[in-house]
């Protein structure tokens, strides 16, 4: 692996412009218009966050699991109203992301009249960070926390053999501001998208990531891509939570655990066909009103800035969203290239 | 510290009868019969499942936080509805485990009807092992998640000072055979009970469990309870998890942050007056039926056995509630001795 990314930035976009360009890279491989749009405004919002794991480094994967067949791009969401306080949806094989915008309304309507909410999304493939997720409900008062399983990197602990996903998990809370606290954490001990990032840039892993073909541990970002595995994070903690990401994905949604995502038969496609849930809480259920919840966030924020935390969890994301919506999304050289190609 | 602990079994006894001594000493320092009936089942539940950091270890603190005044062992919880997947518990300033029994015939009706539901238990003494708050619900059908905040013993990432609670987190699902899979964990490198299990036995702790006095990092167990602080376990990621485990169980139930906890004014208590809180699945919502999600979790067991995990979470807790069915609880001669002393 010698290919390595220019950083030097071609162009500057406007998150619209970027959008329209994204979403005419998606119609062109064939999805209906709602997920050109929903895809699209998805990825350049990631794009537009800084997350370069999760942003425009990932359309030739969204156009490539299209193009195999394995995603269906003009899948149309379905919602069924479970119960008062649950919502499941059929992605139809389709992503993710069209399924979760289908559902928001009502689950959020839900969440405020029950108290609160699950949103079991299966038969999806998830793509894109899922702080775009879960920073919505937070952005209309509410907590949400959100597990995605994915295909099979990380090995149990103790074990020799890849079995869970990198089985993410975000959560958001509402800020007094109207902001949002949040956090986004592959349970794995580095996110799928960093390691091939990693790779594209000859970078060498932290000890403790992951392990080669063979079962030895490695620092080579390839070995790990190429039949190797990674490790959860924190030992036989972040395992249980890699098992509990799993079983609320795969098992609750009735999608495919991370181990059994087989896309074999589909060349060219790397996505997970797997389950997404949401768990949605209205606070003011427990604590009176927004603004007293809201008020304790901001309580428990200042104690950690007086405990000598100098960065709040999603810090980096506003301070990337601010320099966006300033100058605009900076696009790099090889970057715009290979969106030209597409 | 010079103490330690005798490893000989004195006696061993029955549940039953290991509950009715228990009782006797709840009662004997001032609490209702329901809470003495409540605390004593969940200290020799604990016991019998092999728990020496929740268990029996736990009841010279349970009787010093009462007789300090800073919990309230006549205390009547108080359960109200706030919505069709909500219940707030007021434990009205005593131990968190009655509250939640008497929260949990509801708590189970809601799930069951709304497809999820939310116990949020506040102003609380949490004690005893999160796994017995989950289990009842798993062994009901249903999916069970459960955090609870503490007193102040972690730093956050990056920080040089107490800010977190030891925050555990337990999550219980049902199996085929009528079992329960589950896990337990601190957020803390180490639950703070085998901290004090470990200075009492002059044990040193693996490296990057915690921090000195001055900061520094330190192997020694009675450095951290001096002053000390413990590191949340796996980096940034697990003091993320930690910061929403105090949202969870300090915000959202209307209690203290861990931080916040304050006993000062009671010389010899040392519990935490939080939140609790229970989110509550009913994973027939999502897939179909009970037999069809039980399936699906025998799968994964299958499979993690398959990838090398040679024992599951909670493997250790079924093997030793197997021997006390078996020979009774072993009960170690200086435990004896200062039970008899209560």
């Amino acid at each position: 692996m010698t290919a390595s990314l220019s950083h030097e930035p071609a162009i500057y976009l406007s998150l619209p412009e970027l959008i329209a360009m994204l979403e005419a890279i998606m119609l062109r491989h064939g999805t209906s218009d709602s997920v050109a749009r929903a895809l699209a405004t998805n990825c350049a919002s990631a794009e537009r966050d800084g997350s370069r794991s999760h942003g425009l480094f990932r359309m030739a994967g969204y156009v490539s699991n299209l193009k195999s067949g394995f995603v269906d791009g003009r899948a149309v969401p379905q919602i069924q109203d479970a119960g008062t306080a649950f919502l499941r949806a059929d992605a139809g094989n389709g992503y993710a992301r069209p399924a979760l915008e289908a559902a928001m309304p009502q689950a959020i309507d839900k969440t405020r009249s029950a108290g609160a909410c699950v949103l079991a999304i299966g038969n999806a493939h998830h793509n894109g960070p899922l702080w775009l997720d879960v920073e919505p409900f937070a952005e209309a008062g509410l907590i949400a926390l959100s597990v995605v399983n994915s295909v099979t990197y990380v090995v149990p602990h103790g074990g020799h053999k890849r079995l869970y996903g990198t089985n993410p998990m975000a959560f958001a809370v509402p800020r007094a501001d109207g902001q949002v606290l949040l956090f986004d954490q592959a349970t794995a001990a580095m996110a799928h998208g960093e390691v091939k990032v990693a790779a594209l840039e000859n970078k060498l892993l932290p000890e403790g990531t992951g392990l080669d073909a063979s079962g030895l541990p490695t620092s080579s970002p390839q070995a790990i891509l190429d039949g190797g595995a990674l490790l959860a994070f924190g030992g036989h903690k972040g395992s249980s939570i890699a098992m509990m990401i799993d079983i609320l994905g795969g098992a609750l949604t009735g999608s495919n655990f991370s181990h059994q995502v087989n896309s074999s038969a589909y060349p060219g496609a790397d996505s997970a066909h797997t389950g997404q849930t949401i768990i949605l809480i209205d606070p003011t259920k427990g604590n009176g009103s927004l603004r007293m919840f809201t008020g304790r966030i901001e309580e428990l924020v200042e104690a950690m800035a007086e405990a000598g935390q100098t960065r709040l969890p999603g810090e980096r994301r506003l301070a990337a969203r601010k320099l966006a919506a300033e100058r605009g999304i900076a696009i790099e050289a090889e970057t715009w290239k290979q969106l030209q190609a597409l």
